[in-house]
């Protein structure tokens, strides 16, 4: 027996009301996972992300010393939760912006419009010939004078449907074969998958089940988690869902939550997270259109180089250590079974392939989906995540890069920062008066910001002049600017308006400086490398998360995009899911989509002579060289 | 509780003092099962071949009528043990001729010579190309410079030194990988099987173990498996090993085992009995070898179509019935684990192809052994065994059958036939003046009589004149020739010798005939088809468990083998097993083996106008038509 077993301690979470008891000692942020309970957390728990305030109602804690909170926040009991360990039963109020729940994300409507398109448009491209198949077969049944082993059989039954020079078949179904064969007259159902070359019979079933075959392609975000449900008879969504990434408590970027695992030898937990995360999706999809999971026979995920190998617990630690690689660029097919991914037992788990550690097959597929690859002239790329991903290239050639900015423009980062939800700021505009137009999602009361109106909010800032060129605040005295705890802030809603106070602080605008910096220096690095100009573009490409009305100009008028004509500038959603898709209905497309991979020519900026001095360039706004943004030129009104 | 829980009994066989505790009314054939007592059993149980007589010392027991005992046996308390249940503890002897353990079996060893041959000579025909080969690759640890991942860094290294154009890595092995590369500094050794056109990485260890890699060769027969250690690295046979196939006590043939199966829902049964069979074997060669057993990588098989479905589970019961088919000629590798074979966890099974289901992957191996596939001129290949196959053919044509005549040479349905083990009569001879000579594998006094001396045995009574060319005794008074429980009967060795008592009976005779019909009948069948004279057989190639000195005459004497000049004629001892080690050492002889499998004619036997016909001719001694045995006629001391 152990003598000092724990004291446990009941914490109760408000308003939820959740409970959970934990031995006494354990930090509070913990407790609050182990209860299910989101809590924000950039830093992983390290506590100077400041992110996880809670209020104490009741009960004993050691909290340690902290300058992230106000003196008034002390006084009210506002703790940080990764800083406070309980000592006795507690009731804790979780703050209103922390309360972002599944059933909250809604669904951004253009990206799920372009990944329709993308998923249609490319099965016409592409040849239809999705990567697991169900096909019918009616063998003759063997005779004395036509004795073939059913395993020949069925083989020769396949190939008089399908193109399948190299197969194999599982043991299982080999064991189980001649019985089945028998019981149903030798008509069968085959489940066929592809493996590279090799054509697998993933499954035999009695009769016709043909049409019943679907998958799920998942965009693997480090924030959010998308899901579509494919019926893979009709090459046709039928339904999607989103989730949020439930590692985010480990850290709201995937560098901090790989350090976090290290540290904790929690890699089997980051796993379980994602893998939670996905089976959540693929069963409320399966539920709400009334499918057998048995009858999913096919996952297909694209997503950063650090989630997929989070997702197949493949190591990832050298992501964010020297030499910076992967375990795995290109991932075999597996059982879906063996990455703990509840479908079909013997349905397929495909990732599309990655090019570096930092740039993944999301980007793979977003090349795919937007064709570049296949294109004359010259194409931009770029993906605004917790990262921004950028490709520049053509049929020809395709260079890459990656930079870690900071997921500001997801809403991290940010004091009223937030994915794109109901509440989220997503279109702000100051008018001439000085007064702010915004429109929420869902349109209620503003609960914060995201992606597409800190886009706007930093444009306006600019172009109104309230923010300088390097992006500070100019003086007191202008509309909207006050004094908060943490300096000079833009009040954007006030709590008198009877809404929740929203304001964009220096630190702020810093991130999102920082973030659209690291993007246009990567932009640049790639432009300079390849002798590109502006004028050579003939198109750029924006994917990310944004939501649903992103203002194209505001990217440029931030300098964040190169100045082109905006007709060049196409906003193309979430191209991660719709390349997943394009892959799942279409051998051919899994073969474009390995190419990329293989020819994309990787710029690591990190240890490129360039990036820091364009980098350190692209922190004005629009930039240094206002040469390089001729159209804001015109339209400053404040410059002198 | 249930009421009438069943009171148990203890039966004790001597001479081992072997006990069992058994429910009261058990029979006592199962009993020996569970007590590990072997006990000879055609039937399988049924009581109709009367094998499996033991003595009863003491006990109550209740035994059904039978017709298969004398007087005399049933007063010395002699029953069958299938048709004898148990009501008390009891002790029970078993009569030495049951006593055949596993340390009695000796090595054909002919059948050794001809397979070490086999193997070495095929090493040398077909470029040495291992199914599961281990290669040491050191690989440039990745740098900022070069960061290609890990996966595909390996590939890289493993491309270097062999053909793979198709690679496949298990799940397993992909997620241990970047911290086993790290740890041993990119120096590791790598597993590689073949699977089809597949390369798997089967393993990956660190540092150099190129050196140590094993594969065991198994010939699967009905009556007894064979094991051979082969060393990988240098295609030696390290050491052999035999036992008896514990299948049977479920039935001598595989037909009959079949039947039990499918009565007794024993399918996994069966496959427990010939997989603890086959690991046994491993075992005994590993520890006498002091090789670890994750040292053995690769197990490989050949045997007949039912064996390999008894390994592998697959459902055999069609080969019993109409349409008379295998569930899979051709099975893929598997992880030998999958088939409970205890190896390296991730090594892999393979088991040569069959033609049909009565035409096995032990055939396929011996047409590759005799090289015949790849020879001008005709050849005839015949392997005795339960069943007689027969292959005749040359590199243009292969054209294959099987007579089901019965197990008699391999001295099953003998009354005191036994397999070549110690004490078994190997060699008669009935000399002029009516006495005979034999002699005993181990020279101990004679415990029965195996093939090669059932062989000489049949044909020393027919040019003696004992019996005539229909295989009857000619007349009583003819020296050793007495009247037994069962009839005419020939005194091979009187128990007044100071030997055990061993004769002939006509009813052994008859099965012997109709063995040696069986497969003449089946050999006139493809030469008539195929209008093949014997003047035209270059070669005759005799193969089979007969013992070490098979008189290669007496089968031309008998009429079982066609009448060619003797030099033509030859005993190539276990090619089953020497092909299944030709196969394993090179991937060429692998596709060899799949592409005389393919291309094999089957004849049905069963349903071929003639076949009945040549039987029933065939059924004489040496044939009906002497004509076709001019050699013989000319010796023939004693026809009219």
């Amino acid at each position: 027996m152990e003598q000092n077993k724990k004291k446990k301690c009941t914490v109760r979470f408000e308003p939820s009301g959740l409970k959970i008891e934990v031995p006494v000692g354990t930090v509070l942020l913990e407790a609050a996972h182990k209860a299910g309970i989101y809590l924000s957390s950039i830093c992983g728990g390290d506590g100077y992300c400041g992110k996880c305030k809670v209020i104490i109602n009741e009960g004993q804690f050691k909290s340690k010393p902290t300058t992230l909170l106000t003196p008034d926040e002390t006084q009210e009991n506002v703790v940080l939760a990764c800083q406070t360990r309980v000592f006795s039963d507690m009731s804790i109020t979780v703050p209103k912006y922390h309360a972002l729940e599944t059933s909250q994300i809604l669904m951004d409507t253009d990206a799920r419009r372009f990944s329709e398109l993308a998923g249609e448009v490319r099965a016409g491209i592409f040849k239809f010939d999705p990567l697991v198949q169900k096909i019918f077969v009616e063998m003759s049944p063997p005779t004395v004078h036509d004795h073939t082993a059913d395993h020949e059989r069925l083989y020769l039954a396949i190939r008089q449907q399908i193109d399948a020079p190299i197969m194999q078949t599982g043991f299982r179904i080999l064991q189980k074969l001649s019985r089945l064969l028998q019981s149903c007259g030798y008509k069968a159902t085959v489940t066929i998958g592809r493996r590279g070359q090799t054509t697998e019979v993933i499954e035999v079933d009695e009769g016709n089940h043909c049409k019943k075959n679907f998958a799920v392609a998942v965009d693997l975000g480090t924030t959010t988690v998308v899901a579509h449900l494919i019926d893979l008879t009709k090459a046709a969504t039928v339904d999607t869902e989103a989730t949020y990434n439930s590692q985010i408590n480990f850290g709201e970027d995937y560098i901090r939550r790989i350090i976090y695992a290290e540290e904790n030898d929690a890699f089997d937990q980051m796993q379980n997270r994602i893998v939670n995360d996905v089976n959540n999706l693929i069963v409320t999809l399966a539920s709400r259109q009334r499918i057998d999971l048995q009858e999913i026979t096919t996952v297909i995920c694209a997503g950063n180089t650090a989630m997929v190998h989070f997702l197949l617990n493949l190591d990832p630690t050298r992501i964010r250590r020297e030499p910076y690689i992967a375990s795995a660029g290109f991932v075999p097919p597996i059982r879906a079974a063996e990455a703990g991914i509840q479908i079909n037992k013997r349905g397929l788990l495909y990732c599309l392939p990655s090019v570096a550690a930092y740039v993944g097959s999301d980007i793979v597929a977003g090349v795919l989906t937007t064709r570049i690859y296949t294109k004359k002239g010259i194409y931009l790329f770029a993906d605004i995540g917790t990262n921004g991903e950028v490709v520049l290239g053509n049929r020809d050639w395709l260079v890459c890069a990656s930079s870690s900015a900071g997921p500001a423009f997801e809403g991290s980062g940010v004091k009223h920062g937030m994915r794109a939800g109901a509440g989220a700021i997503e279109k702000l505009t100051i008018l001439d008066n000085g007064s702010i137009e915004f429109k929420t999602i869902g349109n209620t009361p503003p609960v914060g910001i995201c992606g597409s109106g800190l886009l706007d909010t930093l444009a306006e800032l600019f172009i109104n002049g309230i923010i300088d060129r390097t992006g500070r605040f100019k003086a007191n005295g202008q509309p909207g600017l006050t004094e908060g705890d943490e300096g000079r802030q833009f009040q954007i809603a006030s709590a008198g308006d009877g809404h929740h106070e929203i304001v964009i602080t220096q630190a702020d605008i810093d991130n999102l400086v920082r973030s659209k910096a690291g993007v246009f220096a990567a932009i640049r690095v790639l432009m300079e490398s390849t002798q590109t100009k502006p004028e050579n573009l003939d198109a750029v490409y924006l994917a990310g998360g944004f939501g649903n009305f992103l203002n194209v100009r505001q990217a440029v008028t931030i300098g964040m995009l190169p100045d082109v004509p905006l007709e060049k500038i196409q906003f193309v959603g979430n191209t991660s899911i719709a390349g997943a898709k394009t892959v799942l209905l279409s051998r051919k497309a899994l073969k474009a989509a390995e190419k990329i991979a293989e020819s994309m020519t990787y710029f690591d900026l990190m240890s490129h002579p360039r990036y820091m001095d364009e980098f350190t360039r692209a922190k004005f706004l629009p930039h240094t060289d206002l040469s390089l943004f001729p159209s804001i030129l015109k339209k400053e009104k404040n410059n002198t």
